[in-house]
């Protein structure tokens, strides 16, 4: 079903690079188009494309079978918008966004009935951007989710699962765009506001020397893409803000019984919280 | 100045088990009081130890020229007040203990003249306990702090300093009991907190086949010995409730700008917390 497939990766960063590189490993034509020349030129260079351009070049666009989006959430409805016009019949689009319900349905929208677009959400990422970092080994312990809706195909579904088998994801799995927009607010936007916060409660560089292992951990995703991230977060408010509010409340009521010095009650949350965090062991 | 000294700990689980196995690498004669037999025998047969007991055995106190405790917090004045005139004229005792003003001062104020405490903390562990875990490497990419008063001498402090050399310590430090509280309710406790309250804010199990590597890396700590860190965030109250209103304050900060959708406050969130985050890393 991949076989003899064409590529255009439109947005050449990390992600739509690593992709590049993974899908041109496996001997599929690749193109890409950005607007920053720099990208192009060194993803040429490098082979890590065969074809690309810094302009929405409408050859470069009909040459493609699939099409996958590494934009910014908020461009990738316009550039559909703009470009599909240009679409081969049967084209299909997919993405990397990290939020699902505030884009997938617009675009399912606005689309030409004769291409269809799968939501999916590649869970790979470096602390680095650009394709210059681009690496097929980022795909080797993540999930790619598929967010499906009623207006994709069995085709599509399957071809989505072909492609993740074939960049070696770790995992695949299908949940609805909302139960990932549910999901990746508690596993990675609070945990990205945990973090952030936690580096912005405190000011004194000087704890350096004394930090161990366990804050290096907690904090790594503190150092946050602030353009990016700050689009991910207004895109799925809603379930950030409601998943802001119970973390606070659960670490409200830990403040309060610690207060109270009601060992009991702190035993009883130190027990409930190893329980559930064995689960998440990978080898669990 | 380590040379020919004979070593006692009480209390052989984690730490203790693995400062004597330590030592007896470095031809010390290691003596250990513990009061599970399996701990002791364990320890014997496994060349860990010299000579043990499952009692204060006086005989075996009254060899030691230096004393370290591994017991739980709450239990090392008593055995300092119990087991003191045992204790041969120069002894020196030390600690493994992660708060220090709740434990130090009373220590220092009840000892013989003729003896000295000194208070260290190794900022080393591992999510098991007990003797058979103990593992000489914990200690190689691990501060040791040391946190004398005006009651300590140069001495004391200079074999301290050599003794976490002798045990590969990555760094030795000094800080003032109130100082290390201070940083150990941040750094340390704040982030049990943290993982602990993250984990109990959601019982969906199913969320494991989603959860990156970020989740895990900030989760890990949520596996805690539930007696011992109770008495440790009891021991050091009023700094880690300190803490704990900072971080909150700050969270509700970003929840409060999110809401707002006031994207610039955002960005600049995340852009401090790149920035500080960048002092922590190993490398910098």
């Amino acid at each position: 079903m991949m076989n003899n497939k064409k590529f255009l990766i439109v947005g050449l960063g990390l992600l739509g690079g690593s992709y590049a590189l993974a899908l041109k490993k496996w001997h599929h034509e690749v193109y890409a188009i950005d607007i920053d020349p720099n990208a192009i030129q060194y993803a040429l260079d490098h082979q890590i494309i065969d074809e690309g351009s810094c302009e929405n070049d409408p050859a470069l666009i009909q040459k493609a079978d699939v099409i996958i989006s590494g934009l910014y959430p908020k461009d990738i409805v316009q550039w559909v918008q703009n470009n599909q016009q240009y679409f081969k019949p049967n084209t299909l689009i997919s993405d990397v966004t990290g939020v699902k319900c505030a884009i997938l349905y617009d675009i399912q929208a606005i689309l030409r009935d004769d291409c269809e677009f799968i939501g999916s959400h590649p869970m790979a990422g470096k602390e680095v951007s650009g394709v210059q970092h681009a690496d097929a080994s980022i795909f080797l312990p993540a999930n790619l989710i598929l967010t499906p809706t009623d207006k994709n195909t069995q085709q599509a579904i399957d071809f989505m699962y072909e492609f993740g088998k074939e960049l070696r994801f770790n995992n695949i799995c299908i949940l609805t765009p909302e139960k990932h927009d549910e999901m990746i607010g508690y596993l990675s936007q609070l945990t990205h506001v945990i973090a952030v916060s936690l580096m912005n409660a405190n000011d004194n560089k000087h704890l350096k020397e004394y930090t161990g292992d366990s804050f290096r951990d907690l904090t790594r995703i503190a150092k946050i893409n602030e353009n990016l991230w700050t689009e991910l977060f207004l895109m799925n408010k809603e379930n950030l803000i409601h998943e802001i509010d119970i973390f606070m409340d659960e670490m409200k009521s830990f403040r309060d019984i610690l207060e109270k010095e009601d060992t009991q009650a702190m035993k009883e949350k130190f027990i409930q919280s190893t329980q559930r965090r064995k689960y998440f062991d990978i080898d669990s």
